[in-house]
């Protein structure tokens, strides 16, 4: 893997975990389940809101969000170290497939595709 | 924003909405909500595996494995486009707030500090 | 444990695992995975909809809810049954507790206190 | 819909809300939403346990399960009767659905047909 900054991010998490000896409790089975509990802690913040509301997000609030989303992400790239996979490479092959499954001309605007989505 | 590899996905996931027209449909809250549905996907995985098994998934099970954290990946990052807002800096902040809060010498290797975390 | 419904439930879904040697599986580790999996499902059924929309959806969109709803409920009292604690009593508490803690005369109406709750 | 202790579970949290006129944020979207991140907390109670330990929690970590499967369940049921459909109906016959898509003689003890259940 070349040195981008999402695998910077990477080596200081993985550094953070080694230093205090919790290498131990992230397998990537647990890292998965924090990683689902902490995007429940995103949702959390956006669930009373409106759709306009949840666009305009006051000061407490986007910091809230951004801690959050945060915490997503450090799991994420945990998880990807410790079974070996670049995410940039893997969203890349999403976003391929996606462009293939959903061409333009045939969902502009759809919803009902969408939501199949 | 400089030109990260991050930035890059940020504007293709960008375009691949606006190209469809399903921008209408990314409001922070929905954003939010595929998420965690997606990051739960992710759980589900692992959700019957041992510890073990998770750490040395198969070919099989690493293919939807990626594409799950992908999913994820792709959402976030359209999440903080729309709040205008950088992951990496939101992650670093948070790894800086994680080491003054978790000192090496009071948690090392500690699973009662860990499950405070 | 008295003869409930619910309780009627958990014991044929525990009739279901036992018949296939499953119990194995169902950890309260797992059990609550697999929840947290199939609460993400049902997230999902909503997640491009409008407030509006999702007040009335239609009948294959009710009949996947619907299907989700009962797997989050099926998992849930699966977990009760494991940690042997009743699902109604607890439920009860808790109202209690969020009766004391948010009196009608304080938050009525009150998105701020209600987004705290 | 009889008088089940589900039902009654029902009418009170029901009643919780319309005296705080907080029935307004509960659209179902919404509900799904609180759902899938309460459900978050409690994956989170056991996300660094290991199988064992989440079989066996301590009176403290007890109190808090219980505490986030009931606002898991009190969710449900506002969810429910939202959408007006009856949570023990859809649990039986998402079990009959089971019990057909997953005969005893041809899963017993079989975790791949458990891993596509």
């Amino acid at each position: 893997m070349n040195a981008t900054p999402l695998n910077e991010l990477m080596s200081r998490v993985r550094q953070f975990a080694a230093a205090r000896d919790w290498e131990q409790f992230h397998t990537p089975k647990n890292l998965a389940m924090a990683l689902v509990a902490e995007a429940g802690e995103l949702a959390a913040e956006f669930q009373w809101l409106t759709a306009a509301q949840s666009a305009a997000p006051d000061a407490q609030q986007m910091g809230r969000i951004r801690a959050e989303a945060a915490d997503v992400l450090i799991y994420l790239v945990r998880l990807a170290d410790e079974l070996s996979f670049d995410l940039l490479t893997a969203a890349a092959a999403k976003i391929e497939e996606n462009e293939r499954r959903y061409p333009v001309d045939k969902v502009r605007g759809s919803s009902r595709k969408y939501n199949e989505y």
